[in-house]
């Protein structure tokens, strides 16, 4: 059985935004048990974690001689090896990887540029004008989104880790008035948490952050 | 015979930093011929090129009934079908496909993010402000990167997709000082380019570029 490690405690306090939830789900959509080993954020700069995950976040993944770390990754390699996130035809398998890599580097980096730059530039005077610059870019790109998605119920023929990815990838903007520009990508989201495999996935990070008192 | 697309002038004046560089890097180090169709800027954008590649971009990659975009993917297909960039030990090709999504997800944004700024923010007067900011998020990453690559040859054991994946996405810093401050990084990606598959893809890309004046 596959271990994961999650945070002790989620920033996020169990919205189902941290990584953990992308692996959990590919996990549940493959029908596969695994267990959590929790880390603190203190403990994620230990050479210890640091061994398993050089940038020192979580999620890893291990499973005999196998020690994984980059959600990417590890949903493929989950993915690859149990069925359920990939198609057999071989052109529809590389697509389906393709929509993973296209969440991860061309839809995610604006998304999580625009949610990080607050903490980058704190409280500076000129926050306010670089905000919608950056809410531009995330719109360009979820402009080309949903012109490739147009009324499909998945990115390209049934569900697959491409989709999985990029409604985890989606999921961030959430709280955000640009979703919701897109009443047609805002569908795509619920459609992948309506999911039986999102729900159980989605419920087990739950049961770990509801334990505490979120900060 | 698979056939790649190309800028029919690229913005870096063929300084191969493109991102039809790491397929053709890919392609090289496998042994494969290719065939590049090249694209302007304007075709880009048509219905044609969109129904290929829907975030309008180059490269893409296609073969038989397979129509791929995403470098990432690309790289990954090529890698997958072909000796030469991935190990045959199941866990050590997964960690190469991790490195591959390493460099793509977690060393890319904030160096794309860096580089992409002084486009985003024009000449506002805050832009002297924000850029070390940026400069900083980039130096993280990298701190971590080269504390984990420590004096080794490549990333992990033998040369592999990581590795090209991680070289072509540091070599984007070439002209930054940020580089410069990680010596063991700027003689991994002097390794990376000294190989002959590089340099032949670099050759190739350049004779692209070399035959127009470039702007």
């Amino acid at each position: 059985m596959p271990t994961i490690t999650a945070f002790e405690r989620s920033p996020d306090g169990g919205r189902g935004l941290a990584r953990d939830t992308r692996v959990r789900w590919a996990l549940e959509e493959t029908g596969r048990a695994y267990e959590v080993r929790l880390v603190s954020f203190a403990a994620m700069k230990q050479p210890e974690h640091l061994a398993l995950h050089p940038f020192g976040q979580i999620p890893t993944y291990e499973e005999g001689d196998v020690a994984l770390f980059e959600t990417g990754a590890i949903v493929l390699h989950i993915a690859e090896r149990h069925a359920g996130l990939l198609p057999d035809h071989p052109a529809a398998r590389s697509r389906a990887i393709t929509w993973m890599f296209a969440a991860l580097n061309t839809v995610e980096p604006p998304i999580l540029e625009r949610e990080q730059a607050p903490y980058v530039v704190g409280d500076r005077p000129w926050r306010a004008e670089l905000l919608p610059l950056l809410d531009g870019r995330v719109r360009a790109r979820l402009t080309q989104l949903s012109a490739r998605l147009g009324e499909a119920e998945w990115l390209d023929g049934a569900f697959s880790a491409g989709d999985l990815m990029m409604v985890s990838v989606l999921q961030r903007l959430k709280s955000s008035a640009v979703l919701k520009e897109f009443p047609t990508l805002a569908a795509y989201v619920a459609r992948g948490e309506a999911r039986p495999a999102y729900a159980r996935a989605f419920a087990a990070q739950w049961k770990v952050n509801a334990r505490q008192p979120s900060g």
